[in-house]
C-alpha cells in the first residue's frame, strides 16, 4: 500500500507568474487539482478508474490560505491527504512547501462528491472498490486553516462584470474549467490593487455547471470589516445571465496590505 | 560545451488541454518559451545573465505548425536549437515529438531580439559573452516548415472583439505576455468551430508592447481561398484603443477540416 500522503514537486514557471512575479494563485489551484490527481489516481481511485466505470470527481470547494507565494523557478512540493471521506463526499488537504519543507507557503483544503457521467447525479464514494478510500485517510497530519466557509453575500452585490465564456475556458468535461473561475474573479481587480495586496485567502464553491457561450455575471459586494486584523475581503458570486436561479460559483477573497 | 540541441520533457496537463483532450496551442507555446528559457539559460545567454546586464530577450515572431496535437497526460519532448545569430535577431527552431520519437507533433520556428530593460532599445546580440551564441548555431538539424512570414492584413479587416488587458495577462516585464495575446485570439473562434477545425499553423508577429488596462481590438478577415488546398486562413491585427497606430500583434491562423 501507498503513503496515506502523497507529495509532489512543481517547479514555478516564469509565465505563470504575475507582474510581481510571484505565482499567480489561479496556477497554484491548477497544481493542487493535479496533485490531487496524481495521488488519487496512483491509490487506485483517480479518474481513469473513474472514467472507464461512467463516474468522475468533481471538485465542490477549495480553500487556499497563504503565508507567502513562492516565484519564479522555485521549486516547491505540494503534500495532499484525504482527511475524510463519507458517502456523498470527500475531503481532501493540502500543504504547499519548499521541497527542503523549509518554508512553508500556505495550505488548501477542498471537498470532493462523486457524479454518475450520464446522469449528472451524485454517487457513493464508498463503493468504489469497496471503500478503498478509507484505507488512505490520514487523521495525523494538521492542516492548520479554517475549513471552507458558506460564503455569506448579501442581494445587494453589484455587478462587476459580465465575460462570455469562451474556447479556453472549456475543459474536457465540455464546462467551464474550476481554475477559469478563479481567474476571472481575481480580474476583477486591477493591477494596482496588486500592488498593495495579496491575497490571503480565497474560498470558492462551485455551485453548478456553466458552458461555452454562457455569458457569466460577476456581482461583487465588500464583507463588512472585521475589528480584529487588518484584512479586506470581498465577495463574489457568479451567476448565468438570464438565468435567474442560475447561480454559478461563491467565492470570497481575503486581502492583506503589502 | 554542452550540445547545441536540448531537448526538455513536458506532461500534457489536463487542464492544459481543450475540450476534445488536446493541448492547447496557447499551453504548448508556453512550453515552447520555457524550452528556449532552459536551453539559453544553461548555455550562458539566458536571463539570468543578461538580466543582471540590463539585457532581456524579446520575441518578435512565432511560427507553430502541427501535424496532430498531443493529448492529456501525453510524455512529449521539445527540441529547440539556434539555427542563425545576427547583431539585432536570432533565429530559434523546435521540434515537438513523443518522448520516444515516434511521433513528431509538429515543429515551431521564433525570432528574438535582446534589448536594453533600460531605454527599450534594441542592442547587438553578437556582443553577449563575447558571441558566445555563435558558438551554439547548429545547421544540420532541419525545420521543415516555412519561416515565419509577413501577415499581409488588410484594411478592411472587421472588429471582431474588443478585450481589456487584465491581472492575468500581464506578466513580470509588466506587459501583456506573449501566449495570453495567442489565448485571446483563438478564443476569437468558438467551440463548434473547433468541433471541425484544428490549428494547421499560426503565425504571430508582436509589433509592440501594451499593458495592464489597455483595451485591445481583435480586427480579422478571412484571407484569399487558395486553389491548392483545403485550408482556412484568418488574419487578425490587435490594436490598442484610441491609438490609431497603436498595431500590438499581427497573426494568421490556419485551419484544416478535421
Amino acid at each position: 500500500m501507498q503513503s496515506k500522503v502523497g507529495e509532489y514537486p512543481f517547479t514555478v514557471e516564469p509565465f505563470h507568474c504575475d507582474f510581481s512575479n510571484h505565482l499567480f494563485l489561479s496556477s497554484l489551484s491548477n497544481d493542487l487539482l493535479n496533485a490531487s490527481d496524481y495521488h488519487s489516481e496512483s491509490r487506485g481511485y483517480g479518474i481513469s478508474y473513474l472514467n472507464a466505470r461512467h463516474r468522475t470527481w468533481v471538485l465542490s470547494r477549495l480553500a487556499v490560505e497563504m503565508n507567502d507565494m513562492p516565484v519564479a523557478y522555485d521549486k516547491i512540493a505540494i503534500s495532499t491527504w484525504v482527511e475524510a471521506a463519507f458517502r456523498f463526499f470527500t475531503s481532501r488537504n493540502y500543504a504547499i512547501t519548499s521541497q527542503d519543507h523549509q518554508t512553508v507557503y500556505g495550505y488548501g483544503r477542498s471537498i470532493w462528491a462523486m457524479i454518475d457521467t450520464d446522469t449528472r447525479q451524485p454517487v457513493d464514494i464508498l463503493q468504489i472498490q469497496g471503500g478503498l478510500i478509507k484505507d488512505y485517510i490520514e487523521t495525523d497530519r494538521d492542516c492548520p486553516i479554517a475549513k471552507p466557509g458558506r460564503v455569506a453575500i448579501s442581494k445587494d452585490a453589484t455587478l462587476a462584470k459580465t465575460v462570455t465564456m469562451n474556447y479556453h475556458d472549456i475543459d474536457v468535461n465540455g464546462h467551464v474549467n474550476s481554475v477559469k473561475y478563479i481567474e476571472h474573479v481575481l480580474d476583477l481587480f486591477g493591477l494596482d490593487w496588486y500592488r498593495s495586496h495579496r491575497v490571503k485567502r480565497f474560498d470558492i464553491a462551485y455551485v453548478a455547471e456553466s458552458h461555452a457561450g454562457d455569458e457569466l455575471c460577476f456581482f461583487m459586494e465588500k464583507a463588512a470589516a472585521k475589528e480584529e486584523n487588518d484584512e479586506e475581503e470581498y465577495l463574489v458570486r457568479i451567476v448565468r445571465k438570464g438565468a435567474e436561479d442560475g447561480e454559478v460559483v461563491r467565492c470570497s477573497i481575503k486581502f492583506v496590505k503589502i
